[in-house]
C-alpha cells in the first residue's frame, strides 16, 4: 500500500460522500482540526503532568471524532461526537481552574514550556472554532462540534494556567488591562 | 466565576460594542494576535537571551494593546498602541541586525532552537499582519497597528539572526537565490 | 542597507512583476509556505537523524523556489521547481514508510518531540496546499506547486512515523476509527 495516490494533485479532494476542492470550508475546517491535534502532539511531548497527557490523548480521539463528522457530507448519519464530551471537559476545566490563583485581568500567554504550548492549542482551537462556524454549505453541521471546540480553548487556558500554578510560576498580568474577568 | 460562559456557543461573540459572527474579519485579526503572542510565549520560553526575553516580554503587552483596539468599534476612543511602539521596534531591529553578517540573499529559517521559533513568530507575524489589512467593515483602524506589525516580522527576523550569530551559527544561505537585499 | 522600508505600511506589497495588497491570494499561499518553512526549521532543530535532516534542509530550498515561483507574475519565465523533486520526495516516502508497521487506521499526531513537530509541518503544509489551490488572479500557477505540495504533507507523515519506529516508540491508533487505510 502507498500512502500517496496521486488523486489531489490537482486540487480536488473527496469529503465522505462528495468530490470537491480543497478550498471547501470543510476542508478548512477539519484540516485545521488535524493541526490543532497535531500541535496538541507537541504539547504532550513537553508536558510531565500524567493527568494532563491522559486528558490530551482523549481530546485527540475526539478531534478525530469531529474530524470524521465534518467530512461527512452523507445523509442520516449517527454523530461521532457526543454531548457527554463537552460536560467532561467542563468538569476538567473547573478543576483546573481551581488550581490557579483568581483571575481579573488578561495574562501573557507563556510561563513553563509546556504551559506555552498549551496556550499554542488555546489559539488554534480558537482557529478551529471560527473555520467551523464558517462553513456554510447547506450540509448539517454536527450538532456539538461549535460547543466543543469552544469549549476546548477554555480547557487549554485553564490548563496552561494549572501548569504554571503547579511549577509555582506566576502568570504574567497584562498591565494595561483593566479588570475583564467577572 | 467560571471562564466558559457557553454565550459563543452557536458562532456568534462580542465586540467591544457590538456582537458579531465569530468569521467577523476583526475577530480573526486579534485571533491571530493572540496566536502570535502564544508563539512568542514559546520563543521566550527557547531563549536564554536577557536582552531578547525582556523585548519580547514588551511586545506580549503591546500586543494586547493592538488586540484591545481592535476589538473596539465604538466611537470617540483612544488607542493603546502609541506610535512611540513602532520608534522602539525599529531602535532593536538596527541593533540586532547590526550583530549578523551582511546579508545579500536569503536565508534559510532555523539554527538554534530559539532562532528557528522566532522565525516561526516572524512568519505569524506575517499572517496577523494580512488579517488586519484584511478588516473591512467600515469602523476605523487602529492607526499604527499595521506599521507596527509590519515592523514586527522584521524585529523577529533581526532577532532571529542575531541568536545564531551569538552562538556562532551560520544561517544557511538559499542557494538557488540571487541577490535580493539591497 | 536597512532590512525595514516602510514601504508596506499601508497594506500594499509587491509580487514579482506586480504591485497587490498584502491580502492577495498570492501573498496568502508564499506567506504559508514561509510559514512552513519557520516550522521544518523548529523540527530541524529537534531532530537527531542526520538522513532527515538533510531531506529537510533540500526541501527548505525547495519552498523557497516554489515561493519565488508563487511571487512571480511575469511572462516568459522558467520554473524554479522542478518535476524531479516531486519524484525525490516520493522516493523517501518510500523508504520511510517500509521502516513503520503497516497501518490501517488513523494515527494520533505525536509520539516523539521530532515527530509531532513533522506532524505540524505536516498540517501546515496541507494549509499551505489550500492556500495555493485558491490562487484565482488569471495569471499561471507554477506547473508542480501543488503536486509537490501534496506530497510533501505525506513526505512528513511518512518522516514522522519513521522516526517514532526507529525509537520504537508505537503511534497511538485512532481507537474509533474503522480501517482507512487502504
Ligand atoms: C476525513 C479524512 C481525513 C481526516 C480525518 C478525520 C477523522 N475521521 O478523524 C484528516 C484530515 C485528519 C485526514 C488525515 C489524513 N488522511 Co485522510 N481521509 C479522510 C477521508 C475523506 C474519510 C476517512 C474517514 O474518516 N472515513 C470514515 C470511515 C470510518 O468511513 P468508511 O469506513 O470509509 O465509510 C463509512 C462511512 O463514511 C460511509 N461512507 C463512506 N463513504 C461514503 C460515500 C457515500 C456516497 C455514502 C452514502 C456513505 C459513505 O459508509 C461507511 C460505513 O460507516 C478518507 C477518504 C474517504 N472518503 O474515505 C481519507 C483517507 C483515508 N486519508 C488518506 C490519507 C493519506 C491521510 C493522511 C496521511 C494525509 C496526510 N498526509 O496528512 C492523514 C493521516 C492522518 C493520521 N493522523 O493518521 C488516504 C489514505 C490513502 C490510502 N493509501 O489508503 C484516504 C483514503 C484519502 C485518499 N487519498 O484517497 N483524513
Ligand atoms: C477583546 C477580548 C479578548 C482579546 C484580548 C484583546 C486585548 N484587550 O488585549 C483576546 C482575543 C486576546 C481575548 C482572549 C481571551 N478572553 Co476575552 N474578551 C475580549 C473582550 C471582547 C474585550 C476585553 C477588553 O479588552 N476590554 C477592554 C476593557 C479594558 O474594557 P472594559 O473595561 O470592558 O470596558 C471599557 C471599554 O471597552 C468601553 N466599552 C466596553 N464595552 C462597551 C460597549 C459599548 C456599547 C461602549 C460604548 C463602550 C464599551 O468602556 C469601558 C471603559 O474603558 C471581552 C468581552 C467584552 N466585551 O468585554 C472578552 C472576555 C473578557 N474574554 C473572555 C475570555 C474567557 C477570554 C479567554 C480566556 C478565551 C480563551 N479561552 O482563550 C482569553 C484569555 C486571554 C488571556 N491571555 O488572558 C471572557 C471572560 C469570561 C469571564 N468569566 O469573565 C469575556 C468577558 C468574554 C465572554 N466570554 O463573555 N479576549
Ligand atoms: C518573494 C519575496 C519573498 C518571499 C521569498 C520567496 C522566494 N524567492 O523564495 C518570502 C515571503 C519568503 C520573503 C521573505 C522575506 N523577505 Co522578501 N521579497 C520577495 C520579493 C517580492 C521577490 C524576491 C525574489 O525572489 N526575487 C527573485 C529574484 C531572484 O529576482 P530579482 O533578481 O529581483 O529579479 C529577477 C526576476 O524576478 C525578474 N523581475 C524582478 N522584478 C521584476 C519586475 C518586472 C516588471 C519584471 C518584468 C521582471 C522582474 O527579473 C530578474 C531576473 O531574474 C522581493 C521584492 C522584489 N520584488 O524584488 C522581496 C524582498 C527581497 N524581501 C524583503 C524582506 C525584508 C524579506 C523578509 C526579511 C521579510 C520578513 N520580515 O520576514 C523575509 C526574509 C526571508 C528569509 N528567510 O531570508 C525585502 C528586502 C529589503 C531590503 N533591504 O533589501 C524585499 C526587497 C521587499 C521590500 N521590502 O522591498 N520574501
Ligand atoms: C474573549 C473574546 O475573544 C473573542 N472570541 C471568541 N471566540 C473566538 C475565536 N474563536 N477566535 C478568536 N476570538 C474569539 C470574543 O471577542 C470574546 O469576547
Ligand atoms: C518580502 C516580501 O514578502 C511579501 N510580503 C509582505 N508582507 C507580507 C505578509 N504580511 N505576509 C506575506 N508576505 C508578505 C512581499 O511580496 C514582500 O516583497
Ligand atoms: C485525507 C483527507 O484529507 C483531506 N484533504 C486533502 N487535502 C487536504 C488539505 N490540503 N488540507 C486539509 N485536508 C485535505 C481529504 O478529505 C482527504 O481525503
Ligand atoms: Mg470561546
Ligand atoms: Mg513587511
Ligand atoms: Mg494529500
Amino acid at each position: 500500500m502507498k500512502i500517496y495516490t496521486k488523486k489531489g494533485d490537482k486540487g480536488q479532494t473527496q469529503l465522505i460522500g462528495k468530490r470537491v476542492s480543497k478550498t471547501h470550508a470543510r476542508v478548512e475546517s477539519y484540516g485545521t482540526v488535524d493541526e490543532l491535534n497535531s500541535f496538541i502532539g507537541v504539547a504532550i511531548a513537553e508536558l510531565d503532568q500524567e493527568d494532563m497527557i491522559s486528558d490530551l490523548e482523549i481530546i485527540q480521539h475526539e478531534l478525530f471524532d469531529i474530524g470524521g463528522d465534518l467530512a461527512n457530507v452523507t445523509e442520516k448519519k449517527e454523530w461521532a461526537l457526543k454531548e457527554a464530551s463537552i460536560t467532561r471537559l467542563e468538569h476538567k476545566i473547573d478543576a483546573y481552574w481551581a488550581e490557579a490563583p483568581e483571575l481579573k485581568t488578561f495574562i501573557l500567554p507563556g510561563g513553563e514550556k509546556a504551559a506555552a504550548h498549551l496556550h499554542v492549542c488555546r489559539t488554534v482551537a480558537r482557529r478551529a472554532e471560527r473555520l467551523t462556524v464558517a462553513i456554510d454549505d447547506g450540509s448539517e453541521l454536527p450538532p456539538f462540534a461549535l460547543a466543543y471546540l469552544n469549549r476546548l480553548s477554555d480547557y487549554f487556558f485553564a490548563a496552561a494556567r494549572a501548569v504554571n500554578a503547579r511549577k509555582n510560576r506566576e502568570d504574567i498580568l497584562y498591565k494595561r488591562g483593566k479588570d475583564v474577568f467577572k
